[in-house]
């Protein structure tokens, strides 16, 4: 899974997602310290991340393995909010 | 899904798509502004996209999770036209 | 999909496609100029593509959405031929 | 599969990969020295592995062919711990 | 498929991929001249391939499209050996 942060939301009316009550989140790839790099992608929300928190995004078919998602032109989706994140025992990030 | 600017059309008699009425976008990846980076993709339309919108596009297998794409040689398809993106709640992008 | 330009052929005696009559070609990744990059693929054709054409290609699992590629180990194959590319109204290539 | 090195660890408890015991690890691409490039992937740990090993990470699809990843939302898992390394049969990296 | 040097061997001891003789290879990605770019794949070899050849890797889930690679967590494989590579009517790489 790829790091990022929610940024913002995307508003699309005329889509074909179908999914009932799907959250777009705009999310900036980032690094571990939670830093981010300008890099966007748009992610389905799966797990109620809010604006400046870390997520871990998975892509492609693996995007698709939940009940909300299964069958459906996702390609990336927010399946977990960072709470911690340590690098060689030191603490880099933390919600 | 990857943020992309409708560019123009392509026209391709000789193909292995066998969708009927396809209509293939040339789509240049944009920012979050709809600023274009100058990276093309060529996109089956799901949505009815026109030129200089800025859409939402699935790839590989996603791409293939609606009854038109179903099982066919399509890797990247517009899912999504975007009316309003906004990051840390200003509005970056309006339709 | 991608755009890419035929720029040659590859002989492989040796390998595990398992596709009677497999075309492989050497396909140089364009833009939407038909201008080349340096960059390569090798693409099984679907769709009788000669030197120097202009192509889409479908990656990954869609490049095995075909009677031809059906469960054989290609990741990248040619599916279209581009005839016109237009770019805001005007063409920009033209086989 | 490409090369990471073991940096850290990753805790979510707002997550939906629904794997009893998953260990996430935070792994830095790495080159045939073990050498890190600083390109962050969060992955699953399948193999035990720990601080500072140098490891095989299959992607996408590929990640779930495991009976503890099948249809989990995971597009990276950690396959194997490398013990050695060799580049025209000269050791470039050993355990 | 890519075009990959076959630059060296792997030892794993600890992994989780079950291919009873699996070849794991060192692969550096090359051009069509078959000249090295630095950048390294861990391939299974499916054609016995040596030091030094240039090969054609198929990715993700084309990699799993033969009865050895079949249901496994592998991401790459080595579908093919490079005879000859010509661009435009001219031999650029031959074995």
């Amino acid at each position: 899974m790829i790091l990022g942060k929610v940024a913002g939301t995307i508003v699309s009316t005329n889509q074909n997602i179908n999914i009932k009550g799907a959250k777009l989140l705009l999310v900036d790839m980032c690094n571990t310290k939670g830093e981010s790099t300008g890099n966007f992608l748009v992610a389905l929300d799966l797990v109620g991340a809010g604006y400046d928190e870390v997520v871990m995004i998975s892509q492609s078919t693996s995007a698709r393995e939940t009940s909300m998602t299964k069958n459906k032109p996702i390609d990336a989706a927010i399946v977990g909010i960072i709470d911690v994140m340590d690098e060689f025992e030191k603490v880099v990030y933390r919600k």
